[in-house]
């Protein structure tokens, strides 16, 4: 039992510096144990960019967040110290693979204290440099909510476009294909590659028309079976809900999945062994409502329950 | 029978000084069954304002209404004689309880003349001074769908606040909790007081969990079995609903009804007793495209047929 | 001198159903000197259409308005009776001329009753058939505040569309060419033919350019030199000012007034003999923020004073 | 098998002239399948305009879309050469028949060219001088997706509106009513003839409640035995789907079809002898973010998908 | 010469938590000269509210700010220790004075650490309980620049709504009327008590028609004239500049001041004795934009610059 | 005297596949005197991004423009012949370098068919390859207006990002520093660098002070004075423009020019010997609404006239 550092009914959710769930803003990694990071880069999106501008407008819409779970009562900060540790600081953003190294040297930094990371986005290919961190030791199982696959081979000639992290992930060892879901793909694509890949390494992908057919409660079912007990991280596309839901993303497809059924996909990894995670591709520009960080930040806030209880449990 | 005041087709939809529904405005409360009210106050909110406005947005859009229901083939206007009554009146508006005062006195003469208030927010506070005209002989029942138990005991200091009103309904005997319902409950709060207070007085909450789960039709039964057949208020919050469809709203918490569901929850509630509604919380500057407000308008419309119908009934 | 019928202080602006300038709704022309009319057409455009709806956002937005002006100090409604008439009724709205034909004879009406109109549009045809009501017996004169001279012969194969009103007029001996002056006249053409014809006849034409050198007050003179002391209309386009600011337009060209400037014109038309006058072209898709009909209605403020005391000099 | 003229990998998305699905323009009809036409036409509407402007957006946002479907692995590309043929050009604008018989006169020639439209609307007006083009020596049968029957006898004294094309196609033999199913039906009318005129001619309508109830796989199979294997054609009006979606239309009706509904009722048409689709209304200034022209290029692309096949099929 | 505690190239603008200017945070007082503060209250407006998100969006705005200014080539931050100390806490939002109390308990605060307040706001009553601190002992003058005089009696039977601040100063003694003027000042208005109160008492008004007549260099040298070197407050209000600059207010005037000429008037009050200054009625919801705020933000880094060589020039 | 390829009167402006000023598509560039380019790239960005979707809204609006200038009668299409050649291919987006070269190589081969490119961006970066390809022979003279000198050595660790170009163009001996001019440059920096560098190389900056002190005619006489008759490039960032006028760009500055003028200056370089243009920095996503995309198109006839006349004085 940690002591409770956040009390947000001190004021009305309009004010004050917005950092993360306003939680505080510390940099002292050795008085947390779940940082809440912000990962300002899109450099490489191929389609319309904006990500960068992502953590500001999740920390804004962040402010509407409160304590206690309506449906599990946790209240993750009576379980865990969370705090805003920043964005990750960047030496350069014109190089893709340079600024990949200093994502990856910020997450070295929060992994080695022991400290789990969720983080908001940001394009989805900040998912690789972070799993270099946190799971250089050990490859990592993955549920990954996303309307893309992410495991093509290269877009635009570069094999680190946010179309590729997951291919390169299980090429470098990081991720265990055999405990990995991909679930809500759909859309067009112009090489049956990016779906293919990851069945061949061992992937069980949940196309959103299986999803539709079999339900919320059997999909969480085939989740669990497939990572299992061995550590996990959740890695969450805005873009796999529905675009009229989350139309502040980069490349929208029609038909995806309901906040309510994301929720109840995010709920039902309660338990799980859960590492850290990350809420990827909202991008402002295209949604200056802020309707899109909302729910971004509401499923940062239903991983942050769920996290917070696996890793009191751990202790 | 009465006479048909209503003849929407001589007119474009864009056409006229807008009234709600394109009713006649009507000041003379002799001659009119029930009064379509709107009550611009949003002087009771603690987080996004703006509902003020809300009004003059429901009516703008309710022009896109017309006047035989698809389903129930109910033509309100040939069961009732409805008018637009323009706005309650407001002497001040920066001390709530007054503000509140202005609007009783104004329903209490609507209620005196027998009429039937069909009203728009307005933030949700506004319910409580509409029940201290309408129910203070009687308490009413009530069907309350919303994303909020509106049950705080106080916010921000203020035991008026809209996050209070059923909570002092229910203090001062206006409203008889074990004949009220919540539909749609959900998002975190940061004291549970907020959910505890309903059922230790007998409200019946069904959060948006059991919803999704028991569907429409059980809901409707449950709601019908809650309220009986005494005298029934509804009070509809349009942040019940999923916030892609209403982002107009102050409070908006993801994962909500759909219109579908929404007005299938309305279409349900048909026979009952029904003395009065609302349809509050409609924030105009949170959607400039009246979308959010063309659903309170359908919602609107949708309780005229079945408070019609059930005026008739009576008489 | 005429009973004051406005009390705008009694609500806040954003409270009531929405008239022009909050004046009352009133159909009998014998008790008003100055009708406030919508004319909710644009049947006639032939680029951007929208400007149907742009009554309705001009009454929505006049609500900002209040009684006296802070420089001439003129309070119309204390100099006139004014309200609003509502819009035309259209019979049908698919044939341009029929169209046409059904605003003729609405505001025949109101001229045969001694009324002064002051309209707000729908698209720039309106003037036409406004000026077939009210110029029958006397050609006016003319100052027009526009990007364009709207003297086309045809459009897309059509002599009425929005582009050809005046060219039109002066055929018809509804509008006097040595009377009519042209102000703010820019943007490229197709044809030379847009620019030609109202020199040929004697209009004078000020193009932004030569505005913008000799500034507000020699336009000014200028202007009351064209029109005398004649039977004067007043047909004002918001496209006449620069879209930064009424973006909410059909046509917008881009170097045009600012809102100061067009004001400084309407004031300076100040003793003229006004006889009506229209502001049209505000395309309310365009701006849903309601800015450019904020600006249209207090253009329709400020000629309404001058019109007021036009009115009353003449008693 | 036909020579693959699609290779949209070559370039990001944003980049190019858009045409359609990024297909080659070609005007030479000697050479093409299937042609994507634009119907830059909304001189029939009787509520909010703006559809005019519906090909440009959907041919931007249509460079969103791919070659390889998700669920059925067609490449459309590989079985037919499709290509942007343009817009219908328009001789003049303001009379809604003459604008009528300009489009027929354009698919004229393609029907005579053996090549199959799939088009891009433009108000539901359309559809009806499509026909005339295309079904003029047999009717078709019809698969028509919409939240309105467009079976008024007349709008605002018009026959030809956008409410009107399927009574009026009905009535010149165009339309084989016994062979047309409605999908998505909803929405108050002035006048119960709207949905009566169906049913008497052997029209099957299919509500929304219906379809709610008994779910897209069901509705797939009753539309399968309406239109039964006669040549079929499909129409879909964007207000099918719940405005929450698709909120760029004119006349907007809440509580209607998801896009993952809509794309399964595409996707169950697999197989029908179909001869020709359109997806309209469209309305731009309504939704300027583009994601209800999104939704529009993707259901066009899912059409195109079934066509192709099709087409092959009867080759 | 203080140490810079300011390095905003380290990274790119859209990154890191967002505090004004990307100043640091600091709440230890005794360590600052100046302190941005934000204010977010507008429970005294009567029109549309929605400033209380005003700090939070020009604080995001705000880091597009830069240190040396191209002009003056000023940088604030080598003359004076700058901090974001945060926002104003309320303990409770819904009465006006109470509220009032909450904001001058914390600029008491301020004012007895000797440091200088430049607060964002929030309405413009504001402006009262923050000179209640700064002005207790001695009287300040004011340079006020906006479209309204805010020196009514009362709005709505409030004393303290923002229409009503500065009577109220001269009132309780904290402002010098004889060393005020106000600046831009226009729009109609219901009483002319508005406009009398002040010149009554001294208070020097430049209506915009002046403004633009004699130009910013004489306007500077009036005000100048006016407060000479006496203690010197600044309160601009974003309306005071044209609403296609600033649509983000409550209660936009068109025919306002241009941002250079903006600009051009914070410069030349250059040498004066400032002692605080505000940037009021930022209003987020009528400006998703950010555009508004912006606007605010640079008024704030032109006030920032002369008011720290003001400190500096006292130290 | 060329063939007239252009008669936009054959369609409404929102009808057809939007080519730049609705031009013909031609790769010949054995046919054609201008190139008209579009280059979407914003990869060089350090701000907010977006500029990759600038061609697209660009040649959307570009159909609002007509053929014959109002003011100086050139009618650009009788004098050259002009095209819409399409966006640059890129191989790769994620390498600044290799995205420059691409541009380089596509100039290249525009320059040596003796074609004069008008270019539409993109970020700013884009100049410095331009001027590779068309200024390797003979170093240019420069008109460059914009809110920054873009001579920035290096932001966040790049020589190549589009605040650099001009410095290098220099250092690459492709700029003539001696026949540069910057008109517009305002707003602060955090190094004095940006503005040191061109003034010590010979460039003569106008701020916009002392644009605003002498005004248009004066400007202009100074930059002819600076030009010369050598061969000189124009280069338009839409950031030299107000933001009011122009918010969709990445890098707004408050205090810019407005349309008038810049269209003045544009005008005012008639008769120069000018080899190409480009108008740069319209970011869409940050306005949905097109106009900056108007102004930037706008701003590109403008140039394309003088650019015409140009062109056939060398003929």
């Amino acid at each position: 039992m940690v002591e409770n550092n956040y009390n947000p009914m001190h004021a009305p959710r309009y004010c004050g510096i917005p950092t993360f769930m306003r939680t505080p803003y510390i940099t002292d990694l050795n008085t947390i144990d779940i940082a809440l990071v912000g990962v300002p880069y899109d450099g490489a999106v191929e389609a319309r960019s904006g990500a960068r501008q992502g953590p500001r407008q999740i920390r804004d819409m962040s402010s509407m967040m409160r304590a206690i779970h309506h449906v599990t009562r946790i209240n993750p900060y009576e379980l865990c110290r969370v705090a805003d540790v920043g964005d990750v600081p960047f030496n350069q953003i014109f190089d893709v693979e340079a600024s990949h190294a200093d994502i990856t040297a910020f997450y070295r930094r929060i992994y080695n204290h022991g400290v789990a990371p969720l983080s908001a986005g940001g394009d989805h290919s900040i998912t690789l440099p972070i799993m270099r961190a946190i799971a250089k030791d050990n490859p990592v199982g993955l549920v990954h909510i996303d309307a893309h696959t992410d495991c093509c081979d290269e877009e635009m000639n570069s094999r680190y476009s946010h179309g590729t992290p997951f291919r390169r992930a299980v090429e470098e060892g990081l991720l265990d294909p055999e405990r990995t879901i991909q679930i809500g793909i759909r859309g067009a694509a112009n090489s049956a590659e990016c779906w293919e890949f990851g069945p061949r390494h061992g992937i069980r992908i949940v196309y959103i028309e299986e999803f539709t057919k079999i339900g919320v409660d059997q999909v969480i079912a085939e989740a669990r079976r497939v990572v299992g007990d061995g550590p996990t991280y959740v890695s969450f596309d805005v873009d796999s809900i529905d675009p009229a839901f989350t139309p502040g993303t980069g490349t929208p497809e029609i038909g995806g999945l309901t906040p309510i059924e994301a929720q109840g996909l995010i709920r039902g990894l309660r338990g799980l062994n859960l590492v850290g995670a990350d809420v990827v591709e909202v991008s402002p520009p295209f949604d200056p409502s802020g309707n899109t960080a909302l729910i971004a930040a509401t499923i940062m806030y239903e991983i942050l329950c769920i996290l917070a209880e696996a890793l009191q449990a751990r202790t």
